[in-house]
């Protein structure tokens, strides 16, 4: 099913995130029934990829927006881990730096956009500067809110260069969090990464949630959507957005390059008989 | 098996390419023998990558010469399709631009290092510096040459800070690289890559031979070995490889950090009964 009529964010309407229900499974029972189709996803994105990176023209652009154990990291390694490293890149947007924050906002996402052929994922992005900046006052209403149609145009950009742009909001309980924290607890291969401050922000996430719906709606465009990824369950968190790749990149009708050379010209020139004698001076030569 | 023994060059040696068989398989008959090897080679370097963005301290250089068609492509596809992009990432080392040309010539190489933690591809590299650059003479002896004792020196400044240095020569006969061009003219998903250039390039081969044979001597050190990978077999090199790499990160014997925080006073506090009023709570305000 296209997945993307269900769960984008149309320009203009009134959105809410509570219109969307985090423990949506679609049509499937359980994981077991969308392993399968999960799995095509991956290959037909490999196949995309290669098709992407060959044509050279265009990229795409992944932001991933999610609270803290919404399952950013667990989309990326789901999700993308049969694609080619060659071709497919993540920055995590982390405390920016001296230098990030002597520039205005755009200045590092920018940097880190996708060139020709190429995807970018986002973890976590420039949409940072209208969330954690304005729960947490780091900047004043006053210039965070003027960034909304600096983000619209700055797509813009992109886009018009070529590159789609595609934005996922992970949905999640906040029961689910906590599950997530729990499950960190009780993992000695994950538990390195509990710390006591991701349990403290818990207490603004009204405030995130107030925050993430106003990005949202200000920032869905028809150029660079928002779709809202019901996560409370993983596989079907990962079935939607592998779901919604494919479609996105099966719509750009990416083209193998034709050849730039002629093939029979270069077939008779160097893999005819004669090019036996042109191996054996090569390695002639080598002998000496 | 322990590959390393075998295909490492020592520092101080005699080294000769031709001392090294492009179409070695060792023990294995074909793919097929190989073929389970290899796939459990995929998940330990899985896991081990996991375990090295864990740790956070230290990080891995991978760099991978070889001439065109040689394999380098394959073994990033192959090798490393498994791992999480969030910690592997590739640096393609192609024509210099003019903002790189005017550096030294280990600036570009070094703004690509990987960061702790990482995993950092680097296909064609600075060595690119003394080969093609000595093959074409872009620039002269007396600059080339001073190169080694840099490289040597780059190198040794990265591990010191904790980064792992392994570099590969893929290692295969003129022949096959023809027959490597010819697949190509008959692969319709392949043959749009095919430039007369790189025919024209192989009245090269020799010199080639001989930058690289020179540049492994001067280079290959203790703390930043050259392995020879013969490479006519693509199944056996992605073997030897994978070998190599899970090898050399489980001599690291990295760490997955202890956790930061009292496990249990994390239990007491924010899992007990007690958190579902805190959950209410939250939930309260959201439904205002």
């Amino acid at each position: 099913m296209d997945f993307r009529k269900r769960f984008i964010v149309e320009p203009g309407s009134k959105f809410k995130l509570a219109d969307f229900n985090p423990a949506d499974k679609g049509q499937h029972e359980n994981h077991q029934a969308a392993a399968a189709e999960i799995a095509r996803h991956a290959d037909v994105l490999a196949r995309l990829q290669y098709k992407l990176y060959a044509e050279g023209k265009r990229s795409l652009l992944i932001v991933l927006q999610g609270l803290d154990a919404s399952g950013k990291d667990g989309v990326i390694r789901h999700v993308m881990t049969g694609t080619n490293p060659q071709g497919v890149n993540v920055t995590c947007f982390k405390q920016p730096t001296h230098e990030e924050l002597a520039h205005d906002f755009l200045w590092r996402a920018h940097h880190h956009t996708p060139g020709c052929g190429e995807i970018m994922i986002f973890n976590r992005s420039h949409y940072e500067d209208v969330l954690v900046v304005r729960v947490h006052n780091i900047v004043p209403r006053s210039v965070w809110s003027l960034r909304y149609e600096r983000i619209r145009e700055f797509e813009k950009l992109l886009v018009q260069a070529g590159t789609q742009v595609i934005k996922f909001y992970l949905h999640i309980k906040p029961e689910e969090q906590l599950n997530r924290f729990k499950e960190r607890l009780d993992d000695p291969h994950r538990n390195w990464k509990i710390r006591e401050s991701d349990y403290i922000e818990r207490k603004y996430w009204p405030a995130y949630i107030e925050a993430m719906e106003e990005a949202i709606r200000e920032t869905t465009t028809k150029h660079a959507p928002w779709f809202i990824i019901p996560s409370n369950h993983k596989w079907f968190r990962d079935l939607v957005i592998s779901s919604i790749l494919v479609n996105k990149l099966e719509e750009m009708q990416l083209q193998i390059p034709k050849p730039a050379v002629d093939l029979k010209a270069i077939r008779l020139r160097y893999h005819s008989a004669k090019i036996e004698q042109d191996h054996n001076a090569i390695l002639e030569v080598k002998r000496t």
